[in-house]
């Protein structure tokens, strides 16, 4: 597949300027920036610039208020509801998972819900904020629905990820950023494109038979929770993707379920809305609420060379780290480039022409 | 596979009374056998009264103190750590879960980490606790290594559940309790009595190769973490497992990884010990923390029939919302009794001969 290398730099410059095109303050449009193309130096390209034309098209029919009023609706010493007033959600992910931070501050945790707002990017930035004041990190969001729950024929629920990141001492900190399905849908958009086959096991058809055609889900088809199918625990991922669904939404008053309004600016809203926008769920635990940091660390450390050195199966060569091929992609790109696939350079100069600021 | 039915009462009067001789107060003994027992009643036959036997082998050999002092060795407004003193985990975690249930009352959350336990019985129970204060309830616990990370051929992990419980309004609570395998290692168990084969990606050889033998774990081999393989994101399984190893155990000050001790007395401890006994990890969030309890309450009622009356596969006729097969089988048993498999009634014989109790 044709594709071209971008210094993050230029891609910063470009989507910010747009960002500040469509309303948004120059911190905000910063901001917005720097969660987006996290998501490009860490590898998760299905997340990052390649997505800058969806919120832009999202904003052109009015879902995203890009001069929010983010505020606080409810809170207790440990807990907030943040009220995200349609705004970006690469915007309102970090001001909530701030909250937390200072929450976790006082009274040792902080646990914030978030309602009325849109994709906020990467899991992995807004939690990996909890590191440097020496806390665990964690995020959900919902979206809208792609996913069979366990004998369902009907998509139900989003790729709902959960990211945890906790931090170590020498060792880089451990982060894990999942979806709750056997594959996410950025993997299967790969073989779309592609057009190769999908493993069984990610994408069941519409009629609810495990398939390998990666183009199922226009076909009313669904992703398969992760697990696959029951007898390989699909109930659990399930079970891992509802909990995501619940705390993000049912928690903070926004949509869930069903009826999670879809990113592409070009399908119609659910016919009903039982909540506001989309939801989030954001946590912060400082360590030394547990035990003293240091200690914390050097057992972390332990940990991670202990699994870091196991014995590996004959075609590996070692057992990962969750976090570490991402830190490996972004440390690569940041000195090396972001590779852009012809189509997604297309958008964004169409994007460019549209503002008259050139890509 | 022959076996006899025994009534609930039955069976807590004679788990009590054995308690009792190892040494528990009444209180402990009759809690250790709530706790016991509402695995059997749940359909969890593995955690249940099956492991009676067990829980005094760990007192014969020292392993167990059954007038442990559980005690709070260090808290914030939403956090504790609790020394189990080596005790019961049948006692010990419904002790720190009312520790987390108190401090959501203040604060609105409540996180608590144990360390120096024993196993806990199941999860479920403990995270229940939760519900009749109108809170969500959390608990974790690492176990000995049966589990291989994604490439690795070592077990470096327990089959670490997580157990999610969320109250609702007139539907029953969502109550997920998952190993973070692909199947939980008493599903293994059942086969290797039966004599039947596993489905390809439940465990691997010793040598890391997918196999349907239930016996591998004797040989070498290892419990595979939920996905079964890469391609099918065991990756994720592994992440999973690896941060309820690390929120009930480094977090806390007990045994992680590879040394965390084992169940069955028979077996050596670990040659080194970073930590004290086995770790658990509880939460509550009161849910009016976030919004006002019977909104929430409302919402999760619409929640669990929209997932309940969603269309299914040919060959099923619902979707299950988590916690439903356990909640009927539980009132299944409480009416009609407690199947229990002959090698069980037997060592539940010979545990009454050693102390003089009729079984």
């Amino acid at each position: 597949m044709p594709q071209q290398i971008f210094s993050y730099q230029q891609l910063f410059d470009f989507s910010k300027i747009i960002f500040q095109k469509i309303g948004c303050s120059e911190a905000d449009a910063e901001l917005a920036t720097k969660v987006l193309l996290s998501a490009d130096l860490r590898g998760v390209d299905s997340h990052g610039v390649a997505r800058l034309g969806g919120y832009v098209r999202l904003w052109e029919v009015k879902r995203v208020n890009t001069t929010a009023a983010i505020k606080i609706i409810h809170e207790t010493p440990s807990t907030a509801v943040v009220d995200g007033d349609s705004g970006l959600g690469l915007v309102i992910a970090p001001f909530a998972m701030q909250v937390a931070i200072d929450k976790a501050k006082n009274v040792g945790t902080g646990w914030v819900a978030v309602q009325n707002s849109n994709h906020f990017g990467i899991a992995g930035y807004h939690a990996m904020m909890a590191l440097e004041h020496d806390m665990i990190g964690i995020a959900f969001t919902n979206a809208s629905p792609l996913v069979a729950p366990t004998f369902s024929v009907e998509r139900l629920l989003g790729t709902n990820p959960i990211c945890v990141v906790i931090p170590a001492g020498k060792e880089p900190p451990f982060v894990a950023d999942l979806a709750t399905t056997t594959a996410a849908n950025g993997k299967l958009e790969i073989l779309q494109r592609k057009g190769g086959l999908a493993p069984l096991g990610w994408v069941q058809t519409k009629e609810g038979n495990s398939s390998t055609d990666p183009h199922e889900l226009k076909a009313g088809g669904a992703l398969l929770p992760l697990g696959g199918d029951r007898e390989h625990g699909s109930h659990k991922g399930y079970a891992l993707g509802a909990i995501v669904d619940i705390f993000s939404a049912v928690l903070s008053g926004a949509n869930y379920g069903p009826w999670v309004p879809p990113f592409p600016a070009y399908l119609p809203m659910p016919d009903e809305q039982p909540g506001k926008g989309i939801g989030h769920f954001f946590g912060a635990m400082r360590i030394d609420a547990f035990r003293p940091a240091d200690d914390f660390k050097l057992h972390m450390d332990k940990w991670i060379k202990r699994f870091r050195r196991a014995k590996t199966v004959a075609s590996e060569e070692r057992v990962l780290i969750p976090g570490d091929p991402e830190r490996e992609m972004e440390t690569e790109r940041m000195k090396n480039g972001i590779p852009l696939l012809k189509p997604v350079i297309e958008d964004l100069k169409f994007l460019g022409g549209k503002f008259g600021v050139v890509f």
